[in-house]
Parts: structure tokens; sequence; C-alpha cells
């Protein structure tokens, strides 16, 4: 069997976004990574002023927010206009060739509307298939491609689908095809033992420390479905998970978490 | 030398894209059509909306509206996002597989701010080059480039650009490849003798009796910078420029216009 070629699937938050400096600091970083690569941004505080700029109240039942109609509007306007269009032509200009990417472009994340159980979320999306032949055809030709927070549902509806969700689908995705890095930029170094102290990074965790830390309750609420996810990447083929401040994509100079089987 | 495949460019502006049945409508139609297609799009009044939603005031001088930063901002969320995302997502769930593209996407269309002589028109682009490899390698591979009116300059600027100069550029770039059939819809049957009688389609026009209609002003106004684009398209490589409403593209039973050398 041919040795598979190795892909970053790189995830970028709000954190990044907001600020211009950082978003370049980041895209320059970003451009000079070698072999093949793929972006996934969030959102970025530029949809709630938006919104709020528009009148519009969001709209939250459980602490979860709901996307109405005019909040799908807005997201795809600010993530897959705004947003990827102003990354993409940032990637461009330092010579890195960009293609931007919704769900629905060449198909190539299809989604559901989330089931209605206890509560409707709205046009929030969940994934169900990932194209990867769509991906690797770009990746073959020479381009990044670069997905923001909407899928579709193959019937003409645009969805609102979490970042990090979209990350680790398409790295499983592609994981078939080749070894792949997934990367979750935030604004800590890393998975902390002391949520104050951005020293205390934990560098290694594997299942066994994992269960152990949360047991601990060391890693708690926001960190816990992020984690959960990672775990399930690993188990489902992609290579290593690393999660740490936008700079870890440069050279390995800093603190920053490894998760691994 | 091998016969060219034929390659239709449709090009549909608001009076299509702001009403929600002639919208599906017309994407219903397109996606029928057979062999390479590209669809290119205008924005229709939904950019308007939101400049006024948002207490923007249009900006013109001589009569031509000024891109100013937000209302460039604003062009990026509604064409590259909002109705992009939409008329894609549209041609999916009709069996149609597009992929919306802005300039900046795969580098596709390569524009300058244009040149201030009198006016500034701010972040308006004046098109350099459109990548019609990228643009093939697409149509090879069974995907419906959707364009939107959004360029890059190269060096991480968006910017505003006409969608019939869109539409000319990219046929007349794809010419050389593809025997190109660029197709204009707007809200008359075609080029008209009498602008109020919607039935005085001209159906061909030559350029010997367009130097005739607009030495009699029958060709006037609007319609002036129109022609001469088609013109020069067909001068530069198109094989054939049709002229009239978004019904044009369905099997041959109404009237439009042609223009032919």
């Amino acid at each position: 069997m041919a040795m598979k070629q190795k892909l970053k699937v790189v995830k970028i938050g709000g954190n990044v976004i907001d600020d211009k400096d950082s978003l370049a600091s980041f895209l320059t970083d970003f451009a000079l990574m070698s072999g093949y690569k793929i972006l996934v941004h969030g959102g970025g505080k530029k949809a709630t002023q938006m919104a709020s700029a528009l009148g519009l109240q969001p709209v939250f039942v459980g602490g979860r927010r709901i996307t109405d109609e005019a909040n799908l509007e807005i997201a795809a306007m600010v993530y897959a206009g705004l947003l990827n269009k102003t990354i993409v032509a940032g990637l461009q200009s330092r010579d890195c060739n960009a293609i931007g990417l919704s769900g629905a472009d060449g198909n190539v994340i299809e989604a559901h509307k989330r089931i209605v159980k206890d509560v409707d979320y709205g046009f929030a999306g969940d994934v169900d298939r990932v194209n990867t032949q769509m991906v690797s055809l770009l990746l073959q030709n020479e381009m990044c491609p670069v997905f923001c927070a909407i899928t579709h549902n193959g019937q003409g509806q645009l969805l609102n689908t979490n970042a990090d969700t979209i990350a680790a689908e398409v790295a499983k995705g592609l994981a078939a095809d080749y070894e792949v890095e997934l990367i979750y930029c935030f604004e800590k170094n890393g998975v902390l033992l002391t949520l104050e102290d951005d020293n205390s990074v934990i560098e290694k965790i594997d299942p066994v420390l994992y269960s152990n830390l949360k047991e601990k309750g060391i890693i708690a609420a926001g960190m816990l479905p992020k984690l959960e996810n990672c775990f399930l990447a690993l188990n489902t083929g992609v290579s290593k998970v690393v999660i740490g401040n936008p700079s870890v994509i440069k050279a390995n100079q800093q603190k920053f978490t490894t998760l691994s089987l």
C-alpha cells in the first residue's frame, strides 16, 4: 500500500477573525504551511453585530442559540460572504491558492436540519456526508479549500453548522485517503490543568489521562464536548489532534496539547 | 483540430433574483440545460435593502454609484454570501452540481480598482484576467460555476464588479477553448424596436443593422454600452450572443434577440 499523503485541517474561531492584525498574522503563517491543507473558520462577532444593527434579537433556548430564518440569512451573508471571501482574498495575496466553500458548493457537505426533540434549533444543520472526492480534487489541483460554517440539505435549504463539527467531519472523511492532522486554534495555549494559568498546558492527553482528567473535573463544561469530538475523530482514523493558540501552526516553538490514542 | 465543445454562459440580473418564484422557475430551466454551462448573477434589491436597513446612504457621483468600504462589505455579504449560496443550493437541489465563486476563489477573476480619472468609484473592480484553466477544471469535472459580482485584486482587496462585464469576460476568456454562447437575461423580451412594445423584438442584429439602429436613435441610453460589450465579445471569439427574458434559456419557443457578426 502506498504511503498516505499528509493533510492538515486547521480550524480558527472568532478570536482570530475579529482582530484584523491577528487574522493577518494567522493567514501569513497558514500560507507558509507546506503540504496539503484545509482551513475551517467560525464566525466571530460580525454576525452578532449585524443582527443587532438590523434590530434582531438573538433567540436562546436552554442556553443554546436558535437559528431562525433572519439569523440564517445573516449567517449566510457574514460567514459565506464577507468573512469567507476576506479570508480567501487574504490567502490569495499570500500566494496560497484558496477556494472558499459552503457545504452547498460542489455539494461538498450535506447536512440535515437538526431533528426536533425537546428543542427546535431552527436552521441548524447536522452533517450527514462530506464529499471527499470533491475535496480531494481541489487538493490534488493545488488548491486550499476554505470552509465556512454554512452547509445545505440537498433540497435547497442552507443550514448553519458548528465550525468545530465541520472541521472534525472533514478530517474524519478525508482520513481514508490522507494522513490527517486536525488542529483546533482557540484563545488558550491548549488544554489547561488550571484554567486561569495559560502556562499550565497539558502537553499530551491519551484516553487514559482523559478519563482521569474528566473524573477529577479538570476537563469540564465547554471543553468536554470539544474533547469528546477530538477522541471520536482519532477513533475514526484521524492521526493526530492538536489544540492550541493560532501560532500552533508555526514551527514547533511553544506549548500546545496533542491528543492521541 | 478537434471540434470545440459547446459552453453556455448565462447572466441573470436583479429582476429574476428579487422574486422567489421567478428565481425558482429560472433555476429549474437552467438545471435542465444540457452541456457545459456557467451562471453569472447580479445583485438585485437585497443589497440596497440591507444598506438602507443599516442606515447607509448610497453614494452617487455623475449618476454612477460609488462603492465605499461599507457598501463593499454589504456587496460581499449579499452577493457572495446570501444570493450566491441560495442559488447554488437551489441548483444542487435540482441535480445541477453548482459551485459558487467570487473572483478570489481559486484566483478565478483578477481585477484592479478602477483608475481614478475624474471620479473615484471606490472599490469598483475592472477585470484584468479570467483564470480559464481553473474554470475548465471545474467544467471538466462536471461542475457548474456560479459567479457573483465580486472580484479581487490579488493583494487581498475584494472589489465590486459589474455582473454583465463578468459574464462577457468569462465568455471571452473561455472562447479560446470552447464554442461559447453568451446569454443575457433581463426584463424585456430582447432588443426592442419600440421600447414600450415588448413584442417589437428585433430578432437578429449584425454590425450593419446595429450601426443603423444607433444612427436612428433606436438603440440608445443603457442598451448602448450593453450592445457595445456584446459586439466586443463577438469580435473576441464568442460565437453567439443572445438577449432575452429569463425563459430564453428554454426550448426555442419565443422571441429574443440574437447578435452575430
